[in-house]
């Protein structure tokens, strides 16, 4: 017998079948109600003897008692649920509710909830009621206040776009037409929020109010519907970690436990609008099965049975989540899908056991893990060329092509950065040796006394877009390597640039003499070469491949001395030296 | 309908429950041969509709066949399984079975195999035949050959030491006993392998003869039963690369697919010995789940259905598997194990749903991950710790306690070398700010020039000890730094010491101004604060905490500097001046 508690699950999709696993792992007896005794989420974890999970519509007022009658929790995978019911079961004291009853049904009002965050200070884009038919003039009248265009929304039953409508212009036939997609639901408007990127971030609670949140993700949409999801979010200095603590002030203001997807828009300025809030998990924290230390279905178990939450830390440095979406009734595209992945190294596969298919059906998902943004980018190409819908221009803006020559990575490790032009011919070994061992690399000029507010901005943002390593060549009074090193936390590395007086020396002290605390890695007068190797064991630290390949590259030298050995013996030192001068 | 072939497994104990979850994630049904229906591995996966898993011994004859029937592909989560029903259903072609029947009868005769490796080339201790009940006279035979100590083995269904007796002495009372220990099966005799370290690599391999290795783990039983794995396997250079190349050459010389787990043995002179190999997903291979990008049961089924295998690369840099054994009928211990794990950060539970305890029962595993030995060492005494039968004695030398201060770290991320005790006052700060920064790291002495060898040693074997940068400091004709990083593809961080003549520019130039093709990171002359706080940097590419320690650092700085700003205004600078020059 488990010492847990027994947990009853509304609904028995792909958001039950995840939370399964982490139930089986940690001997949580989960009962699971939703009609079929083959759902995606009975298949994987059988009811704990003697029971069988209950049969029948999780909105169903008889089949929650009946379950709520068995269990100590119940919880949700879905928001469109009864919470009138699962209220009520939890003031006769039948059962515990996680999240809060109460959380659900404002969830489940879009309008409601936008109102209750901005009541509690969270950031949202501007938005004003409109309620069940309204007429042209009251359109027209928000849009005055919102402007153009808004989008026009459902308040309830909105998922996947199905509740929104933009609009364009106040014309009345746009407005004729919008209001008769959306139908005769209680409706509100919204001002158009012109985000640069989308956001999510899962947040998990306790019923302590102990709030722990996952790393930002970009998640990327296509005709409304999530398609993938790239983590950590790179980008702005600190975009982040504002993401995260935005997160978690929006859910510290919402009442139980459990975990909450939180989705929210980037704008232009580095500002942050929440959009929307999930009471459950969310396919933006899909990836966390493989990519966290305690996925989204594990913490989420965890918070709503008072055990302690688990660690949100990412496990992998890159990681993304692709969906696998039906595109018809046939299962073809998806096995297609699913199979593409099986040959691209750190994809694993998620089939959710759904027999039949329909377009943009969610049937599954694949993640990927690398161990850089780079890798991952590689990776990624492989996994969207296979989905049905994919072109260049869909997949080239999320995962760009490898950069022509002698231009930029789009998702570099190492910044090579030189204060003038004059020092590219010293800096260009660096990009040999880079290009050799097939590193990701962006080269730049940024000086520390002609550009002082680009340098500052470029070694402000190195880390966050994902560097791992700065190269910085400068001659004279050489200050760029140092002021580099003051505004980031990666590792510099200096090169002394030789200019045309004191033979370099100047340049060289002024990189390797730099004041206690803000270290700066030199290497020889002139030395690029040096300096982008250092960089590769520095990236050796973390990418252990490269270990391996500086291991051979020392070999080769070693090799190609020995090979000189060999001719200096058989040719005789004045012979050699004479052809060597001849070079 | 899924398009993949169905897979029937004998056994539905804990290594099928875990072949279930890659077959729900890849859409592949399975049918589960056990006594039962609420077996370990049935309750995490129904059988495909409208099939149910079959209930009745993986023995017998019958069942197999029947199971057969409803397979495309049968495979064995346990070797102790009827090889020749195996050999027949095959031959009938009534189902394909994976790994071959042949080698699965292999296997299950310890001698066999043993000999079968030998005869093929592989290192194995020396061994010689017993029979059944041999005589005294022929056990001191092989005794003679052998030498002392040796161990009497039984040829099958040896398992967990079940069938293994040492033999310390040849007196009759010694052999008596020994042989009455393992009663009337056929025996064998093994010479002693004094191993230094007890080693496994799992192993797949597809049916056209491709074959992957994992990372090597060092293994750690306990009275004969496997209590801990570390992954990847640290010590000599190279020996994890040479425990993976003989794995595959035994796995190479089997025939079938599937993934196979080889144990060895690794010897004082650094050689290895293979012990045994089983032929199937086994307890040394669970941490691939969480640390690997391909789990070892998802590399099974993929190598079993002829699907492109997994990479089988580390998804971490340290990982760590604990099992939870029964301690006695009681659940308690169990729960306890379990419980304790969930408060420790990227511990990751799987108990394995079995109804009773017994002594010495695999109820479970801990899996942990970290960013490095020394994390994953912290953590580990935690869980450990958890183990009812835990002491002090048997804890600290699988994950030692923290170092005395000024004692080094026996799990480094850093070492700090010199090559003369003259060199201390100036490294010391370097071990400062590491302390604050609670990075674990050595400190010993080694010369290029008066202990040349033991700089070689050191050099080349530090990767492989889990090192990740090297800090040297040095004077005057300073080679160390450089001469360390000839033999290591680590960075190395020169210090160059100020000695007493030339002001320490001769320490410099020795060290920055290295050869192309081996670069050395210099900081500036005696700061080895810098060195240690650039050593950092490094860390914090693979270890996200570090970047925010050191910008935390960095504001200190500044900090510190503002209020000297403030001093100045308030006492005026002369009054400051005088002050300082007091201090």
């Amino acid at each position: 017998m488990s010492p847990r508690k027994t947990v009853g699950i509304l609904g028995g999709g792909q958001l039950g079948r995840m939370l399964t696993h982490p139930a089986a792992l940690l001997g949580i007896p989960l009962l699971i109600l939703d009609s079929g005794s083959y759902t995606p989420a009975k298949q994987t974890l059988l009811a704990p003897e003697p029971h069988s999970h209950p049969d029948g519509p999780f909105t169903s007022e008889s089949h929650i008692r009946e379950l709520a009658a068995k269990c100590d929790v119940l919880t949700v995978e879905i928001e469109h649920v009864n919470a009138d019911v699962l209220e009520q079961v939890e003031k006769e004291g039948l059962c515990e509710v996680q999240p809060a009853p109460k959380t659900i049904r404002l969830i489940q009002d879009k309008y409601a909830q936008k109102k209750y965050l901005a009541d509690n200070g969270i950031p949202v884009a501007p938005f004003a009621e409109l309620g069940v038919n309204p007429s042209e003039q009251d359109v027209q009248a928000v849009a005055l206040k919102l402007g153009l265009p808004m989008m026009l929304k459902a308040k309830t039953l909105a998922y996947d776009g199905r509740g929104n409508s933009p609009l364009q212009s106040t014309d009345s036939a746009a407005i004729k037409a919008s209001l008769d997609f959306l139908g005769d639901r209680p409706l509100y408007a919204e001002g158009w929020a012109p985000f640069v990127k989308e956001v999510a971030v899962m947040v998990v609670r306790n019923k302590e109010g102990e709030v722990r949140s996952y790393d930002a993700v970009e998640t990327i949409h296509r005709e409304s519907i999530l398609r993938v999801c790239l983590a950590p979010l790179r980008g702005h200095r600190g975009v982040n970690q504002r993401a995260r603590e935005l997160a978690e002030k929006a859910v510290s203001h919402l009442e139980g436990a459990g975990i909450f997807g939180v989705e929210m828009f980037l704008m232009e300025d580095g500002s942050l609008l929440l959009n929307e809030i999930a009471p459950r998990p969310h396919n933006s924290g899909h990836h966390t099965i493989e990519a966290c230390l305690t996925s989204q279905f594990e913490n989420h178990l965890r918070a709503i049975l008072s055990l302690p939450l688990g660690s949100t830390s990412l496990r992998v440095p890159s990681a993304a989540m692709i969906n696998i979406l039906g595109s018809s009734s046939s299962m073809d595209p998806v096995h297609h899908m699913a199979d593409s992945a099986l040959s691209v190294p750190g994809a694993a596969v998620h089939l959710y056991g759904k027999a039949e298919s329909r377009k943009a059906r969610k049937m599954g998902h694949i993640t990927l893990t690398a161990e850089s943004d780079a890798e991952l980018n590689e990776r990624l190409r492989e996994i969207l060329a296979a989905q049905p819908d994919a072109d260049k221009s869909w997949i080239d803006p999320i995962a760009p092509p490898a950069p022509e020559p002698a231009h930029s990575h789009a998702k570099p490790l190492v910044g090579i950065i030189m204060g003038s032009d004059s020092d590219l011919p010293v800096m260009l070994p660096a990009t040999k040796i880079l290009d050799q061992f097939k590193i990701p690399y962006e080269l730049t000029i940024t000086s520390a006394h002609r550009t002082p507010e680009r340098m500052v901005q470029y070694a402000k943002a190195a880390s966050g877009r994902g560097l791992r390593a700065i190269i910085a060549g400068a001659g004279g009074a050489a200050h760029l390597p140092g002021m580099v090193a003051s505004e980031t936390s990666l590792p510099v590395i200096g090169v002394p640039v030789k200019a045309s007086v004191l033979d370099g020396v100047d340049s060289l002290y002024s990189i390797v003499q730099m004041p206690r605390g803000i270290p700066c890695a030199t290497v020889g007068i002139n030395n690029s070469t040096n300096a982008a190797l250092l960089a590769i064991r520095i990236l050796g630290t973390s990418i252990p491949a490269l270990n391996v390949a500086t291991e051979e590259y020392s070999k080769k030298l070693e090799e190609e001395v020995l090979v000189k050995v060999g001719i200096l013996a058989e040719e005789g030192w004045e012979k050699y030296a004479a052809e060597r001068l001849k070079k």
